[in-house]
């Protein structure tokens, strides 16, 4: 990126290497590249949760977004960049979860072949979705393989663009349309938050969402709210650089399980982020029984953890109006109804 | 309703009494009247559920409406037209469920006091449900009152206008806004579908959807979808007459289990619906669990008749392409989970 393309009053962040570092400028142009690959998800509340909450909620709920995730939104912008001349090779990307999903989807929509790498014990719903979006799945071995390895075999082989999960400029801009959505969407209800909260496992959501809803709020304050044990981004957010995950944690919210913030991420969230939140695995259970008696919300555990954040205390009690992004609705029927029966 | 208020080419359909007969018209003008007080809700769908149904299906997803269900329009419309001076004395209904509920909000979202006539023995989330929009509760016991003598009491005693649950033609034109709301959001995804399929108890949401999606496809068939043993339209539309259910019928649909049509309303159904379709419970059972699994959507037993249709085969094999409205989601935690599970 040069300074040319960025906009006056936006933060002077440098990504490591050369990619451009994101801005809210490209997260307009994802919007526009986007448009028609993804859908416009609800931006919902309850006076019943109102009350229990002791504040105003409005919930984002890209569960609703197809493949069950906003994943889809920056893989559609990251595939929708591929070169003409790179896009025969089509695409690799390894997640066993949201992600896969997002990737294969995308890539379908935009006519490029997609192999994702996913544990070859990944669960056959999972499996089973991405290959109904028409991509080749390539399992391995997770005690014996490398996903890495086998993506960048992969990529050299065919020819193929590798499509990382949040440690990519145009996978941060693609994941703040989220941001631009709520933004309008808010204006349109007449209503000004006080806040907005993210889950966050590497950072691509919140990155590119606090770049979008402070384009139109320039003071907004934006949290990025994890599950106990897995809470480097409140840490790294603390020191100042990079901290991992010690490795030690247990939660249910599968997917947030990265083991530390982003390259490209943690700049950005330096710089726009009020803090990190971190909940307890019952916080989630209890959000995810509110939103479906409330909300008639399918939030899965990873999902829920912003939400768990506003119903909980952990987010500051001033806070009167938040938006919570609600960020996939992937969880199997057996675990929802534990949760549901407590 | 005179007949210069009727557009050409619209059935001369006339109800008993002298209510105006809903008409086309009537769901314009609800929808310009209740804009504002209730939610646009997405219209939904899933390449994953599609191939499983072996057609396109398309979910209008009415669960997502403020208080859960559709109700919230046809209250909304019918509250609103009520003149000023007669406002001071508020509103009376007999429910013991998403109408109570959708009074209740519509009620306070206009600003007139409501009371709810509801069995004593109701489930305590709905009692609570329809309190926490500020409705004062009139418990009855089912054995020994008339819920309807009790209702007409209070209306006498405090002049407060009875809202009926659909037959009225401001019900079945409010409820109609969701017809309205399917025709503009398929025409932008640049579809155009064979058919609508609309739950049924009443027929106050299928005959305002048939009015409102045919006077943009005047030739679309719209189906009214049962639970067995409560199919009293799919019957009277065959009789041509008002035939009631023998009272033998069980089924868990407990939003879809009224007696017989609506005066107001089979005159409506008669001039513009295809025909009845009739599901069982395991049916709507299984729509709930792949509503869950594809869409993310909490569904009610009673909202997911019409899914249920486009699913089990009900729906004639030619109909490749269906709008399935979703009429509510207000289902506890203990039964969804044992449906979910099976």
């Amino acid at each position: 990126m040069t300074s040319a393309q960025m906009k006056p009053g936006e933060p002077d962040i440098r990504a490591a290497g050369d990619e451009p570092v994101p801005t809210a400028a490209m997260v307009h142009d994802a919007a526009e590249r986007i448009a028609g690959l993804v859908r416009e998800t609800p931006l919902l509340n309850a006076p019943s949760l109102d009350r229990i909450a002791g504040r105003r909620i409005l919930v984002k709920a890209e569960s609703l977004q197809i493949t069950g995730s906003f994943k889809l939104r920056g893989a559609s912008n990251r595939i929708a960049v591929i070169p003409e001349d790179h896009r025969g090779g089509g695409v690799v990307a390894y997640s066993s979860g949201n992600h896969a999903q997002g990737v294969a989807a995308a890539a379908s929509r935009l006519g490029l072949p997609a192999i994702i790498v996913m544990p070859a014990d990944a669960p056959a719903v999972k499996l089973d979705a991405t290959r109904a979006w028409g991509a080749e799945v390539r399992p391995y071995d997770r005690q014996n393989e490398s996903r890495e390895e086998i993506g960048q075999q992969l990529a050299r082989e065919r020819g193929a663009t590798l499509v990382k999960p949040y440690d990519d400029p145009y996978i941060v801009a693609g994941q703040g349309t989220v941001g631009l959505e709520i933004a309008r969407q808010a204006a349109a209800m007449g209503i000004r938050p006080d806040a907005v909260v993210c889950s966050c496992s590497g950072g691509g959501l919140v990155s590119g969402t606090a770049l979008a809803v402070r384009d139109t709020w320039p003071d907004m304050a934006v949290y990025a709210s994890e599950p106990a044990g897995f809470d480097d981004i409140a840490r790294s957010l603390a020191a100042g650089e990079r901290v991992a995950n010690d490795g030690t944690g247990d939660s249910f919210c599968d997917a947030l399980l990265a083991p530390m913030p982003g390259e490209v991420t943690l700049p950005v969230m330096r710089h726009t982020l009020a803090g990190g939140l971190v909940v307890t695995d019952d916080d989630v259970a209890e959000a995810m029984r509110l939103a479906f008696a409330h909300l008639k919300l399918v939030i899965e555990p990873g999902g829920a953890v912003a939400l768990a954040a506003a119903l909980s205390g952990k987010l500051p009690k001033e806070v009167e109006t938040v938006v919570c992004v609600a960020s996939g609705g992937n969880v199997d029927g057996a675990l929802f109804s534990r949760i549901l029966t407590g």
